[in-house]
């Protein structure tokens, strides 16, 4: 199968990850040939796989380690990344990903959802086969609690005109920060590394993860060149607030409110005068700092790790990833 | 927190069902407060708690073991059913549930998957916490991976008007049957037997679970008096196909053959035709004479265990569960 065009600047890294996609693809085995097909698809239609090569990087700070067991657990979180999409278009209504359409568009919502079961199950199996110790797979299913606790406290927070910026971040921390770090982790511990070095590499994973979320945030904004009409004014609508606009209104949170208020009915205007105050109460800008803030920890945990090939990688990648401009 | 009150008749048991169900309201801890309110009204009202209740009587055939351990196994696998109904639930678009309205009714279909999910990773935790090792989480994990399968197929059977009993009975296996399975297998392993006896319980479990869906089954077509009108009524109308209609199928299925095809646009006149038929080719007698026999068989099975006072529990409670009449 065929990974993401940018890890071949990673020839290091790319075997190993087609083989985690190969595992994937071999552990997708229901009984209905459709939704096998389907879930095959998504996985492979260029997703980028960042969570398998961190946890895979991550491990290689060991002079030897169990190379098809690492894959098996990078292929883990990955299954597990793509439950949590599969579940998130069904919510989204979303009719296509990655230029396919998604499980809930081509077979409806009912199969969508037993679709992203049967991945969350996928990743238990892949865990429970592979992992070291009965420690690690209660960490792991402890981060996995974290995750979802993400996701449903966005739920609560919707048309929250109060939310707060640290609100927001432990949001943050739960839906994205966590299965960056649960990936490095897992890298680490299950390679062999002591738990203290581990829970270093957590950390590390933690301010990755976060970083990447606060650039998405941002470039939901800045990527469309039309200033009105983007998807993430459906999210403003539907009560759905993000790190720039969560940032603009902690300088003058009443300026927003009536705007806000509409709701559902927000009109083409209303999104005018939100986007006009998050430019004057610089959202964007602020949100870069904060980006920049946890891009800066998290190279700085890089640079702490020994002298390794891995080591320059890492710091490439995560550099790379995070130095996203626009 | 109250318990079923059939538990009544059984109160060698109903101190660790109450306990069970206390320690999965402690589990429940989102930071969504609503929804953790929900999930737990939802987990208390009214569940039979019989998954959990086959797991600690099938624990007492050991001179000793493990209460709270085999007590937070229980909680495991009732957390683990409860997942599916809520999932289940947005998928039938079920407005209630025991007299309470459903999570998806609640919240919106986005917080009961994300609510199901969350339910699922609470399962997990407590396998990894309270197993013995990791052969049992990954036993554990195998099992979780045919449910799924059981649900995924029968959607792949929708409108399969050459749908088997085989293949149904291959069905309920996966969505009914391996979780008491499952539970049982659970029971005896974690309270310390040896794996063979367990993997003897664990098929007992089965034929318990397969009798149990047959007889919900037939239940469907029996327990309302109006002879058109029943929900089952309106799986038919979407092509989802239970034992007695199956049954009476395979013995004249030409003629159900151009009722089945107007599928959702069935009449009520299509619907007592094929009511008509399935009473022909004695769909429900069949239906009872298959649930008849795996019940014997679970019970044949529970009459070869050791004689301990458990024994008798599991006997007396499997009668009363699957002699269900009409």
């Amino acid at each position: 199968m065929k990974i993401h065009p940018m890890w071949a600047d990673y020839p290091e890294l790319a075997p190993d990850l087609t083989a985690t996609l190969d595992l994937i693809e071999s552990q997708i085995r229901p009984q209905n040939a459709a939704v096998a097909e389907a879930l095959v698809a998504m996985i492979s239609a260029g997703g980028k796989m960042l969570r398998p090569a961190y946890c895979l990087l991550f491990a290689q700070f060991r002079p030897t380690y169990d190379r098809s067991k690492m894959i098996a657990l990078a292929a883990a979180v990955e299954a597990l990344h793509n439950a949590t999409l599969v579940h998130d278009d069904i919510i989204d209504k979303a009719t296509t990903r990655r230029g396919l359409p998604t499980i809930s568009a081509q077979f409806g919502q009912d199969v969508a959802v037993y679709a992203g079961d049967y991945l969350f199950v996928v990743c238990f199996k892949l865990i429970a086969k592979y992992a070291s110790d009965l420690r690690s797979v209660q960490q792991d299913s402890t981060s996995m609690e974290r995750l979802l606790n993400g996701e449903l406290e966005q739920m609560a927070t919707r048309y929250d005109y109060q939310i707060d910026i640290d609100q927001y971040l432990h949001q943050v921390s739960g839906k994205t920060g966590q299965l960056f770090a649960l990936s490095s982790f897992i890298g680490a511990y299950e390679s062999g590394q002591p738990l203290a070095f581990a829970k270093k590499i957590e950390k590390i994973g933690m301010n990755i993860g976060i970083a990447f979320q606060l650039l998405d945030d941002i470039l939901d904004y800045t990527s469309d060149p039309d200033t009105i009409g983007k998807p993430v004014h459906e999210d403003i609508k539907q009560g759905v607030y993000s790190a720039p606009l969560i940032l603009a209104m902690s300088r003058d949170r009443d300026a927003f409110l009536p705007y806000l208020r509409q709701q559902a009915q927000m009109s083409t205007a209303d999104l005018a005068a939100i986007q006009a105050l998050m430019t004057r109460h610089e959202g964007i800008p602020q949100a870069r700092k904060m980006a920049s803030d946890y891009t800066a920890r998290a190279l700085a945990g890089l640079k702490t790790l020994p002298d390794q090939p891995a080591k320059n990688t890492l710091i490439r990648l995560t550099t790379a990833l995070l130095r996203r401009q626009n």
